[in-house]
């Protein structure tokens, strides 16, 4: 059930991350009622589901948690505990080749699971905080990964079959790190509990020396703003 | 791990109904050494997983079982008890539109996770028994929902991108539950532990006049040949 009977529903993917959390404003900034929705995959750390459940409150929309146990598949860093996580003391190192922390058909796992909960509560869009800037090496972050889903889903459903188009929208797409900031800052967002690292402690401190941590770190210093998180 | 360094492996959607059982032959037939994949996703009976497990041991080959519980979100007959599986006296009688067993977006889903197994596995092959002659009710069983799933999955892997091209195989896509009983047989597939039904007992006793149970005992008749799974 949406919390308004005057918005449309919206499901977006919201991992407890920067983008993400902005990505939830964002479509509550373009009229839809979200419906946050997390996945528990097999991740290191549980830190994550409990900011992105502390976030989805904050912003006042539902949050539903799937189970989806692709760690036991193995084959990544973010899931497989025998893979470690690389640290780097410059973001300059960080590689730009696909990354051992890629997790298999992650983002086509979520998106289609995202179809389903879609087509169950009546919506007909999608949004998803994938960047194809900062993240060059993950194949399915780029435009034409998020084109050939949405063709696909408009094959999929009954929604599609009676007529009602299916959306995957992609805000961040083409927006830098330093803009995805600078766009959090303009709505207002709350970015003091998003956790963004691949390796945090269990109480959700950043390591500051993985990928992630050295991509956001630089973000924030290009737009000029302060990382909230630190100062907690 | 597969059985056999001859062959390469596949990835095999098996549900343990004669479709899928059929399709995972026909993947040994053409070559691969099956990796059988199946779904604990909120059924109402975990007779199918029984009999998948049994089926793949048949067959020699890996049996990976991933939890996903899009019960949770409703919507469906097959995984939610407030909605009836309706039942018929009669084959003629089965609705042709979208039935209420849809359940939204399985088949993107278990195509998804099944992109993520090949992944890892090293895998480049994909078999499911969608068919889209008894079941055209279905917006994800048709072909040109199966080719828009497989120009996506090679837009969205790292293999995609390092140029081993991804193929998802429908054998039964255009054939009639009839021809899919011959084909069978011509295997040598043994098919008294498959279970179609949508709402056996919970011995695995088919009920006769779900559309699933319908369809398939026309498909046996029309082939002329008796349905072992009744002769246990």
């Amino acid at each position: 059930m949406s919390r308004s009977s005057v918005n449309r529903p919206a499901i977006v993917l919201l991992s407890g991350g920067l983008d993400s959390t902005t990505c939830l404003a964002i479509a509550r900034h373009d009229g839809f009622d979200p419906i946050a929705l997390s996945f528990r995959y097999g991740q290191r750390h549980d830190v994550e589901l409990v900011r992105a459940a502390e976030i989805a409150t904050t912003a006042g929309c539902e949050h539903v948690v799937v189970d989806l146990d692709l760690g036991a598949f193995g084959g990544s860093a973010l899931t497989d505990p025998s893979i470690a996580v690389p640290k780097h003391d410059r973001v300059d190192d960080v590689d730009e080749s696909i990354p051992v922390t890629y997790v298999p058909a992650r983002n086509t796992v979520m998106l289609s699971i995202s179809m389903s909960l879609a087509e169950v509560r009546g919506a007909a869009d999608v949004y998803i905080g994938v960047n194809a800037v900062d993240y060059s090496g993950y194949p399915d972050c780029r435009p034409e990964f998020i084109e050939a889903f949405e063709a696909m889903a408009n094959l999929a459903t009954r929604a599609a079959v009676e007529g009602r188009r299916f959306t995957v929208h992609a805000p961040l797409l083409r927006l830098s790190k330093a803009e995805i900031v600078q766009r959090a800052v303009e709505l207002g967002v709350d970015l003091s509990r998003t956790v963004s690292c691949y390796d945090p402690s269990s109480e959700g401190r950043a390591c500051g020396r993985c990928d992630a941590c050295l991509l956001r770190a630089r973000g924030f210093a290009e737009a000029g703003v302060v990382d909230p998180a630190l100062l907690r």
